[in-house]
């Protein structure tokens, strides 16, 4: 059995390598790993206690005093993190973890109806609505994490008895809307994917049936509008003639990973043909170099095309994932590395800053801008511990965990390398590189035999060696070497990491006249904490003529390791005072110098100001 | 007595005309003081019946069937739909009008408890909570609209008892508040100012005070976070420690109001001088081109310094009301032309975009730039006919009928004449002009006797000329006439129309690389509707050196009279594909004619595309 959480059974052009089967050895990952292990998932066993999450089902089944903590969707938080620490015990086992998984069966056994049903907050606080308030009550949301949880603790053989409680939710889902007369979509996508993985698990063909149900169900007015408008939900039109990505960014992409995945088990084209429509649009029109989504606080909503501000660009980290998720199934589905150059793209730069070097303060929202002197912000943007709607830290704890299942495929004997960190994967080749830090990734094959390799090659390295000599990428993105390979073999991989300048498409008016910088996988910022005294960055304009000077530091004041870009600048200056339109350009500028961080690693140190984008002088 | 909404006893540098004193005879608010007369006010008396505002305050009065409807704060709708159509009764009488005032007159009698306290959401839906939940009740807010209804009623001579239905209303706000131990705010500012008005009408000290209280309550903890966070309602800090104008923009302003009158009635130059610290740090940063302020949707805030998108602006049409409230009060307070300067510009743009040629449709939000093909919004960003919360239509109509009293001030026999329209002024000149097309301003004295003219010089006029002499303004922006005037006399104030580009401050990231075209008074805009076929309004940018051709138009298809701004430009293409970030800039040109039109006169003919900043070639 596969060990991934996708692991399609049907048209996926490559399979996914089981979790177990890919080992992360160095690199920023490595320590992501480490400190999620270390740091973040005990911060998040215990918050489940405090914030609400284990109390509310203990209450669902009759334990426990004091009334309903926190959201509808607060069970929602437990399957995540429940899930976390599974993906998390199969890499690395722990006890702890082990434990709380325990506990939390136990809870999850005893808060079950007897008919399957399970919701804390509906069992609790309002049993007369259960299923009646699908356009805002989260329940096949919560379910469907709970579907994802049980996968993994089935993958890690903790949490007795989950995937039982998880089988008897899924049947009831089925009693009540496949084979039932009840015809409704959950207002929050979600449990589309996760009933296709608890199918894939369990081989029960109605988890299938109700995914693909649900998602034709979706644009045909079935339930209310929540008070947030149709589009918030993707409940504006069927998900085949939708054309573009609308409303919640977070729920659009789960929608959209659910699509791929019927898609992946059924066949049906025309959900794969309607997915890759949208997502051809989103990335061309509502996609941050960052990678992440959403520009609007408003809704958490995509916003229009080309709408992209920088600092108020919502980004959350929650559809990072889920946009993680959904370029995974379309890999699978298509062999395409634009899908893997997006993944590279959002797990460096919007997915990495979610979390602080320390892994005990998460972004909710991912600007790509702060500016001084915050007012309007009550947390000043900087990243917190917890959240009263804390549905991104136990998220970026599963898929830090599961981070190895998105690194490599195979086929037919065929291995392709997605994303490159040191490592050992499927027991076919060992990686040794100092990636995203140096170019070189050194490929040694360990298993012997005739079988092709694939490596992604990414669509920002202008120039490629591989051995030595020039490499170009096929058309679906990737150079493949096909011999006889001798256990010992290496291959040389040399990937472009000169530092690169960046413009915008000149629709994207909130970024108009700016530059931003990049260097490999690595999109750069400019934080307040690395500039001469005395120069702002709200006032720095670049030369782009100015060369790039590249400065390796080994810790950035408990950031961790980084290499800091150089360049010669000017800051512009401008009195501040009556309106501020005038006849002439007034501002006047002198020579500076300017250093730019890596954007994953910002507020890491102060609450400073922050630019992704800079002026060109 | 005066008959104007502000009509200050204290520390006014000049004092208010009268609205009977001022006939504005042409011109564009001419046109709109008809159109509001004949279209708005009768729309806005329908509307009382059909959105509950009447229905919920006779069911308070013990009369009629069926649910409250809408929200909490309905009853103000009615207040100032009362108080525009007794401003517009002074200006021109209408028996229908007085009608109206009749029958919501009784039904105020009716509802008002014993007690004094009025409110029909409170009385109908939640008696026990009658002051207990301030912090988003809006009994104040409502209160406040009352009080100012009932002024301009008794203005007008309509609405029998509306007086005293609002003084027994203030009197039992004064016991709970002032001589009562209850402390507290509302979290909606608006009573304050509205105090001060009644008592201006009453000579009741009592409400001078506790508007005073109010003001000095605020900032102190004596209300709950109502959810949206402490700044939202201006709760944060005290009024005299406030640096920076923050949270919803209506509360704000409108508090600044009041911080201003109670200034104007008791002297307490710490409020004064508080306010304008405000002002000029608002101004500076936080000020659209088109006077509109608030540049968030979420929480209809401020947002930080220098956040200024013209997209995602929301420019509440309320906002430009309020703020042209507060300015008006600052310049009875000071003397200083700046506050004119700043009501002209919110005059003419962002108050007189939000409402459609024909008087019938209106903006609640007024951005500066709507994208084509627009998903997300589900008005698709066009003027509406009334809203669920109709907090904007009945606002506009009561500033429009009242705009006479925007225009001149009195001062130890002399007059400052503020904006430039047609018409008849204190019995002391008659004004002759076609601005804003125009910049020739004939005066023609109609008082005999030596006192002094002051005529405002506006900030934007480069050139100014009276009676063919270059003239400058003083250090307080007017050009002063003393003479032993002569009936019949006259005098020519010449502005520089010349049409201009306007560049952003430095720091204004969202429209970088662009500029804005005016002419006088007016912000233009370009409309996809004036351009040549095929040219794009996203794909425009400017040549600064290009001539700007002004070509007058006798009605823009039904959006009136007006004047076009045409220039040579050039159409920016850049194809769509792929991520919209390049290592080189991949843009080309063409060159094409582009044609600006008057932002206020916008979306009067279609749903296309409009843009105030326009990139620079």
């Amino acid at each position: 059995m596969h060990q991934s959480p996708v692991d399609p059974s049907g048209r996926a052009v490559w399979r996914p390598v089981g979790i177990r089967d890919v080992d992360i050895t160095g690199g920023p990952f490595a320590r992501w790993q480490r400190i999620n292990h270390e740091a973040s998932i005990p911060l998040g066993m215990e918050q489940m206690e405090r914030s609400g999450a284990l109390p509310n089902l203990r209450r669902a089944g009759g334990e426990g005093e004091g009334p309903f903590q926190g959201y509808r969707f607060q069970d929602s938080d437990l399957y995540k993190q429940l899930e976390a620490l599974s993906w998390e015990h199969v890499r690395a086992p722990e006890s702890e973890y082990a434990r709380f998984a325990d506990e939390a069966a136990a809870v999850l056994r005893k808060a079950q109806r007897a008919d399957g049903y399970l919701n804390s907050h509906y069992q609790v606080v309002k049993p007369d609505k259960i299923w009646a308030e699908l356009e805002y009550s989260h329940e096949m949301y919560c379910a469907g994490h709970l579907f994802q949880a049980a996968v993994a603790a089935a993958r890690a053989g903790i949490g007795p008895g989950v995937v039982e409680v998880a089988r008897r939710l899924a049947d009831h889902l089925v009693e009540v809307f496949l084979t039932g007369g009840n015809d409704g979509i959950d207002g929050h996508a979600e449990v589309e994917t996760a009933l296709v993985e608890l199918y894939r698990l369990t081989g029960e063909r109605s988890y299938l049936d109700l995914a693909a149900k649900l998602i034709d169900n979706r644009g045909k007015g079935l339930v209310k509008d929540s008070g947030m408008g149709m589009l918030y939900a993707q409940d504006h039109l069927p998900v085949r003639e939708a054309g573009t990505a609308v409303g919640h960014a977070v729920r659009q992409l789960y929608l959209e990973a659910g699509v791929v995945d019927v898609y992946l088990e059924t066949g049906d084209e025309s959900l794969l043909e309607c997915s890759l429509r949208r997502w051809e649009d989103m990335v061309a029109t509502k996609t941050y170099i960052t990678g992440g989504h959403g520009s609007r606080h408003d809704g958490e909503a995509f916003g229009e095309r080309y709408e992209l501000p920088p600092d108020r660009a919502y980004s959350e980290s929650c559809a990072a994932i889920a946009s993680i998720h959904w370029n995974w199934r379309l890999l699978l589905a298509t062999g395409h590395g634009r899908h893997a150059d997006l993944i590279e793209r959002t797990l460096h730069n919007a997915f990495a800053a979610s979390t602080s070097a320390d892994g005990l303060r998460f972004f909710y929202v991912n600007p790509l801008q702060r500016r001084d002197d915050l007012v309007e912000d009550a947390y000043l943007g900087r990243r917190r511990e917890w959240f009263a709607c804390a549905c991104c830290p136990p998220n970026i704890m599963r898929l830090v965990a599961s981070l190895g299942s998105y690194v490599a495929t195979t086929g037919d004997g065929s291995l392709q390398l997605h994303q490159y960190m040191p490592g050992t994967v499927a027991g076919k080749v060992r990686v040794e590189t100092d990636y995203p830090w140096d170019g070189l990734v050194r490929i040694t094959v360990e298993e012997a035999g005739e079988w092709e390799l694939a490596l992604r090659i990414p669509a920002w390295s202008e120039t490629t060696y591989v051995d030595d000599s020039p490499a170009e990428a096929d058309p679906d993105g990737y150079f493949r070497i096909r011999r006889d390979w001798q256990a010992g073999d290496t291959v040389e991989l040399r990937l472009d990491m000169t530092p690169r300048l960046s413009y915008p498409h000149h629709a994207i008016d909130a970024v108009r006249g700016c530059v931003a910088l990049e260097r490999g996988p690595l999109v750069y910022c400019f934080e307040q904490a690395d500039q001469p005294e005395g120069v702002d960055v709200a006032e720095l304009a670049l030369d782009p003529r100015a060369p790039l000077r590249v400065k390796p530091v080994a810790d950035l004041g408990g950031a961790g390791r980084t290499v800091l870009i150089e360049t010669d600048a000017v800051a512009v200056h401008q009195p501040r005072g009556g309106l501020p339109y005038t006849t002439k350009p007034l501002a006047t500028s002198t020579a500076v110098t300017a250093t730019a961080v890596p954007y994953y690693q910002w507020d890491n140190r102060d609450g400073g100001a922050m630019r992704v984008w800079i002026p060109l002088a």
